[in-house]
């Protein structure tokens, strides 16, 4: 495997030398106080990315998959009524998820590409007067569409029905990378994993539980061990795990939230935003679309990008692998052929997404379509060059 | 933390420079062809460590209690019957997350230091003349006292009952490091994780399933996403999970196949047979006794250690730790504080064993044991010299 | 330090994941077996890199510099006569150290940016009719000035006046980049190190002797141990050095020779060469100049870029590392804030390239050249995209 | 290669895992500020391992034989009188170097095993009435023999003479491990390298010059250029090197550096005495002797252990890689195939080193020796328990 070039799919993202390093530290003895110093800072550190003070958080080693169900199967029971919206793969597998498990899931079809219907949200929960629906799922970016919804939105529906339903926040490929705020969108759990903003290999679901939602594990009924959160607060108590505890990946992360917090959540982001525009600036030249509906739903950690009609995206993603030795990612479900897609998340410089941009473009002129060399990565250099992103100094 | 001293806690293991480096590699595109040459050779090398020719290996991102999860929740319904013995920490866990997945469990109570009753099984089996019984469960190696139970037997007892139950068996500690035969003994389920003999860090949940289980699963009705063996066969089948896969933990995975499968599983056993056994002299010689009830139950991959009555077993593990640098493994459950564990499974050699055994020596003597200093390495030097060790040749 | 951008200094260059990893290698016994079989493999492999059946290979711990006075120190006395063209920075230095070791410089000074005179070697040697003249020095690519000279017309010019001299050939920036043919040149001593074409730490200087310079040694008196290649031969027949060797960087240099000579010599040199057109192009488009004086001076491992009249070339280094986190070479000596340079060798790809020239382009608009953003980009992807570059492929 | 068992040779040692992933860094600009952050915390904490408050630090890519050659060449001229005792291997080796290099030596034969003779050396530079001695060569520790001498004696001897020659002292083998005090013994010139007590590896000549030995630069004669010290301090004032540094080793050793002044260097220290008084315990319990002639001689750095008359030393070191994969130091020169050597500094615990001693018992058992079994690992054992051993603390 060649390793040369960075990869641009939606994660598992880039990671920085010294985040593998950690984690490949050698074996330890995690009974040993030694784990509770990976453990505390740990916790700590996913509750200030959270922008939370008081959501309790869990660490399992399984994906954000596994996060999903931590969630669905601690905090409800079957029968249990969901409202979701389905607007993108990672919606679509969570409501799949759901009916798996037993609940009752009330689906909002929504077109791919658009975000969370907060008002067809608040017009059902108005409707569910009998409090049937015991959580509300909300996939905060659609990896799949490249799609940032308005949680904050999806929190005003509740409150505005006066529904008493949990909010579940899928932030897989959010957290880490653009803002997320547990408190003040009263979430009640929110579920990420390892391999997105973190910048670690794929291994940990990262999920955070409300006072709310930790008091309903209390009396819900779904069998659940591996993911149950009542061990796993109990082991914590006592510096531990009720299992072997993924120990290299936890030392990852400890780092990975050491840089995160020392770079500055707010320039995390705006790291992001600016490498994202840039990218988004260059779709632009090349006169192509995002599969995003409309501006305000640009997700800043992947864009999908539609190709002409009669064009197979996919054979991008394909090309540019065997010919350039470059990964983008491709597109899944209802876009599968329709769109391709360029992750910009996670440890990533602009010099770095400039060489992304060239590859694509590269490939899209060797594949027939009608873009111009160079004009997408000088849409990039333009804004790079003049936004904020001007001082993307080299860290010392 | 110094990482200078080998561990010798039973698991996760003391992993090899390459295996370790392995793990470490950057990131990859999991949709990519690269992967499918890292998952296939995983999957064909841990058939082959199981000695099976047909069971259909599953790798998920968790751990051993994530196995034997994807054992219970694929292979059996609410309510199904099943036989387990309680003999250990180990076997009590897995009898507990039986019952919370809401089964019905028989237990046979059996004294922790002793193995399986292959006898007692069998009465019960043929007793359960309407085949309540779906699953019998069997804990290869119990990692709390160091007892190997012999499988074999477990088969026959199912034989000689005519019963059609299923036989699933826990190998966390003991596949690839002891024989451990699928076919031969008619395992359904067999579980293990990453961290033992396998000398990588926590993170994988590996199982096996044979044909019925396989057959098993399409009418089973316990909820599961994450650890679905069907979702999993569908993604191998196009190179793939149904989520985000542990690349790098499988390459690892991937090498220490080849290490273990180089080196001639016979002559793995051979070597962690010996390296046992020169801990089980060291132990005659320093006056002490097994938890293991008798020599046939004695376990390759870890022996628990008995101290005199009034002792505080835990005392060596915090000494060895605290004042050496070395970690051992406490007494868990009935047995925490009357024993302490060495571990002796995965990478390591005669030379390592015995510093391991050095160091135990040192703290018994600091907690005014009567033990005399030298007098168990000695012992083990005696076997290590003389016995099959002596070709311990370094690996070129 | 950030290690997210690829350096594009001519050396040390960008190292491949494997290379590194096999250069930390834990310690060994540099005394044991074990080291033959990465001392003999080293020595193998350098010679198919020099395309010599014969050539004694030494390898020290040092760099390119000390090759060079193990070349000098080994092969010549004080007092002996030594012919050097100086056209740049690097045989501006040898010529140095010649002279600081007492010999007899003839200097034929030659403007940066050309190439080594061999009509003018061909009248000096040609007039020496004494032989005072015992080393001719030719150095193969200048890496202050992106020249490559002719070293078969430097040997053509050595036969055509029959003179006796022998050829020391400084290859540092060639050798395993560029085509360098040991033996059909008559090359008496080849010189290169570790950091540049085999893509390692510096550490390493890398010398081959011919017959006619093995039989020099013999009989030359300049003082020398740590150098002396005779110390190193007694040692090298008992697999070993006279001093401790630099087993991990030696290490690493069997692999790297190894994937250099997998890949094939001449497809490296084809990639090398592919790479550095689309540098070339790129300049070109940018209405630049190269500081080589003519085409077929142009080095495929460097580029030296001339800016304007009146601009200061360092300031495209020094922001381009401070502000873009990406690392160029200043210009040196005569040519020092007239040129900058790009390094285009060792372990690179199209797509990093094109990171490094989207930089170049926004460091030089930033800085006020009259430069268009994507312009240089384009050209190289045009180049990259139809070129024999087309078969870019990603190692499997 | 395995790599699992430590190395007991007396160098390259064993390396932190944190002080690999330091050299290990993927390559930056060396002309780049980052680089003078790795440079001056270099030569700052060498200086203070040193315990100088002026010595001038220099460090190349090379190995304590070029450190020699740097003393050498830089504070000489051809011709000047070195006064030296040759008690061993490597003192033999610096001697030959004089006089390869053309200065005239007058040699004091001090039988191996033995000190440098303080008195002779008095006795000699006072007969110098006409200062033709320049230097006086000691070797601090004779890694051949594992001899420590006393240098603050031989500092006496010069200062009771009266005599101006500089003082040269070989502390390869002790500086980092032992004490070393360079201002208090008015040392001239110290020489070490990387791969002992910096727990490096091979790679690096250090040396500190006094003001004294500065001075004599200016009008010394030898030639040199890669070593020379003036072109060093030039390039280190802007801080670079005046060719191609060893960044990533140069990063390690700023790592251990502070390692070894964070554990404090009176620790350090003492943990090597402690290290090693368990081997010579050892060493008494198996009725052998040690090499070195008297205790006030003992290295604390390495052991070289005379085997009985008759008995082939070597055959240890032999079976002990062979058949134990363990790895520990031959005899040299004269004691060749009389002693072998255990190395014990560097990056070593108690526990690591009951497993060399066990090993060599086995080995020596293997042999026919008359050793028992566990003798020197029970000696070892009671000293490290009750001595200052007893808070061998593992490092968090």
């Amino acid at each position: 495997m060649s390793f040369q070039n960075p990869v641009f799919i939606p994660g598992p993202t880039n990671m920085p030398e010294a985040v593998r390093q950690a984690c490949y530290m050698p074996t330890i003895d995690h009974r040993s106080p030694v784990f509770g110093k990976i453990l505390h800072p740990c916790l700590e550190g996913v509750q200030k990315v959270l922008k939370s003070d008081s959501a309790r958080i869990f660490i399992f080693p399984s994906t954000g998959t596994g996060g999903w169900e931590t969630a669905l199967t601690n905090a409800l029971s079957a029968g249990d009524g969901v409202l979701a919206a389905r607007n993108g793969m990672f919606s679509h597998r969570w409501i799949d998820m759901c009916q798996r498990h037993g609940l009752d899931v009330t689906i909002v079809e929504t077109p791919w590409g658009h975000g969370l219907p907060a008002d067809r949200y608040e017009e059902i929960l108005r409707a569910d007067t009998g409090h049937r629906i015991k959580a509300v799922l909300a996939t905060h970016n659609e990896t799949a569409t490249g799609v940032r919804s308005d949680i904050a939105a999806v929190r005003r529906a509740l409150d505005a029905a006066g529904h008493p339903a949990m909010l579940f926040v899928d932030g897989v490929s959010s957290i880490g990378s653009m803002d997320f705020r547990f408190d003040e969108w009263g979430v009640d759990v929110a579920v990420t994993g390892s391999q997105k903003g973190f910048m670690l290999p794929a291994g940990l679901a990262i999920v955070g539980f409300s006072d709310k939602a930790m008091a309903a594990v209390e009396t819900t009924t779904l069998p659940r061990t591996f993911f149950d959160i009542r061990d796993m607060a109990k082991g914590y108590a006592a510096n531990a795990f009720p299992y072997t505890p993924p120990v290299g990946l936890m030392n990852g992360l400890k780092l990975s939230l050491d840089m995160l917090l020392s770079e500055g959540l707010e320039n995390v982001f705006a790291r992001h935003h600016r490498i994202a525009e840039g990218v988004r600036r260059a779709v632009g030249a090349w006169g192509l679309d995002l599969c995003a509906a409309s501006p305000d739903l640009y997700s800043d950690s992947v864009s999908a990008i539609r190709t002409p009609e009669g064009f197979n995206a996919t054979d991008i993603v394909t090309r540019a692998a065997n010919e350039y030795g470059m990964a983008f990612g491709v597109g899944l479900g209802e876009v599968a052929g329709k769109v391709f897609r360029i992750g910009h998340l996670g440890s990533l410089t602009d010099a770095m997404m400039l060489s992304g941009l060239g590859v694509a473009e590269m490939v899209m002129v060797d594949l027939g379509l009608e873009v111009r060399l160079g004009s997408g990565v000088a849409a990039a250099q333009d804004y790079y060059r003049h936004g904020s992103g001007k001082t993307n100094k080299a860290a010392a």
